[in-house]
């Protein structure tokens, strides 16, 4: 079974790392492709940085500090105190010395001119993953963040990681924004996963930032729903607020409500020109799957939490068990 | 007063801090502006590197590691292991993470357009010396050794760094080069601290590749002997060896011995066209004054080797006094 996910970072890399689970366990001979969101990713220092891939990274090979939930285990922060003196790295951004190696790696890699699609390759070459991650897109197209101004024609822009690590975000955002993604198309990488694929999942990541611009870049859409494999997503939502990170504050900018069936009406139903077969909502949003079924999803109410890697492996299970079903 | 001395890494710095010593003690009023060599610059793993620049900013500040020679005090390599499990910086370059911090700031500013004068001043700015230090030039002038080859016509060329560390200048060198060498010109800082100064030191730094390299720069002699101002510089040759480091290997690939006297002929003599006044030597070398003293240099025999802050500072008194002794 050729399986694709969709998906952000820490939460994302939960999931993902249930569908390996449950693969390994279940389904061997499978193979898993992340598509992994870019833009959360940044220019700091010098250095790029792509925390939704390293989160994977970290997360699917071991190396991810479970008790602070991202980040290097046994992280140190003493480059970062000499950048804070310099004054070149801002207090709200923590870099950690483990993390910094593969920054100034994947720097080093992409200044001497291989793609992000390369950087990925080379570090999933240090640490083999049982699942091959590819980032969306080979193009320089970081979110950023328009506030909604006090007086009008005045607009306030910042980087994401600005408006979400330093804001925590707080300052009410009017939009989502990602100059230069018209120039963008999927990396090679995720075109080649999608071709003759026999399921497409999407992570209960963020529906906005992480899901929403995977699938802002051009021809992504497309190249999803071309194949005739289901497309079953994961909400976010459960009981009306976000599983983790701040995605309240993401949906009410684009006017979508903190709920599992909103978010599924904002993908869309593909038979309608959206992107999802299938919806899994939680068990607490059991009386949201009648409606999701009248309009079209084929939509269940199954236990959402990961809270370790059995229920991760479940959740994974449940979407897998999902798009088997809807198979043409 | 005004002294301005010519430096390489870290035996510069150590008799730099002697200066500073001599200077606070007994010359107050007096300042004190460096011209460091360039020449052992480099990039590696995408980070813009200046071991003499450091060596000066981190021994005059009191950070440097006093019982390894070298670095920062306190120093680990977390994010070197991290590097060397990427591929992306080799084994036998040290990386410490304190370090990196300021290389990845160096990089940071000039690759916003900061050049290494600016970068200098910056870091400065966070360590005020009691000197000021100004790179030799502000052009990427990075000195490659070139190989004595085994066959005819076969030049095996490597970075400076490369031959001095790793290779402990075991190979014989056939000549050092810098590439590009004609386009650089002296650093604006190093042409205002010369214009109308008082006094120019050559310290006992390796004649070939850290004093040499400052003085390839063209505009370089023309610059320091422009002024009056007496030049006196300190031999880094005791007894018929090198204080520190390999200047052996450096000396015997551009044809001069390992020898005070020899050294101070190959700097010249000022009104012959060359760079010095005067010339101190060993009290292990007192024989050779007589013989300079018959050619033109000012020479004497004082103590020269630097144990410690005070003997680092007497050292620093007697080239001022002779210097002090030459003014016209």
């Amino acid at each position: 079974m050729r399986i694709v996910v969709v998906a952000g970072g820490v939460g994302g890399a939960r999931f993902v790392r249930g569908v390996r689970e449950e693969v390994q366990r279940h389904r061997p001979g499978s193979t898993v492709d992340v598509i992994v969101n870019t833009g959360d990713d940044w220019w700091l220092a010098g250095l790029r940085i792509a925390p939704d891939f390293d989160s994977m990274l970290y997360t699917l090979s071991g190396q991810n500090d479970e008790e602070r939930g991202w980040g290097r285990v046994g992280e140190t922060e003493r480059v970062s105190a000499e950048l804070h003196a310099y004054g070149v790295a801002p207090e709200w951004f923590t870099l950690g010395d483990l993390d910094l190696g593969t920054h100034i790696a994947r720097s080093a890699w992409q200044r001497a001119g291989a793609t992000p699609s390369d950087v990925a390759r080379r570090l999933q070459e240090r640490w083999p993953l049982g699942v091959t991650l590819h980032p969306a897109t080979d193009e320089e197209v970081d979110t950023h963040v328009q506030l909604a101004g006090d007086s009008a024609g005045e607009v306030r822009e910042l980087h994401f990681q600005e408006w979400w690590t330093r804001y925590r975000a707080a300052l009410p955002a009017a939009r989502f924004v990602q100059h230069g993604i018209e120039r963008a198309v999927p990396s090679p990488g995720v075109l080649d996963a999608l071709l003759d694929c026999d399921t497409i999942l999407i992570a209960p990541s963020n529906p906005v930032v992480s899901i929403g611009t995977v699938l802002a870049v051009p021809g992504m859409v497309e190249a999803l729903t071309a194949e005739a494999a289901p497309i079953v997503g994961v909400s976010p939502i459960i009981g009306g607020s976000s599983v983790r990170g701040m995605a309240e504050a993401c949906l009410s900018a684009i006017g979508v409500q903190t709920d599992a069936a909103a978010v599924a009406r904002h993908y869309g139903l593909r038979r309608d020109g959206g992107l999802l077969d299938g919806w899994l909502v939680g068990l607490e949003d059991a009386t949201a799957v009648d409606a999701l079924e009248s309009e079209g999803f084929a939509a269940r109410a199954v236990p959402l939490w990961m809270r370790d890697l059995d229920t991760s492996a479940a959740l994974a299970a449940e979407a897998l068990d999902l798009a088997l079903a809807l198979r043409p």
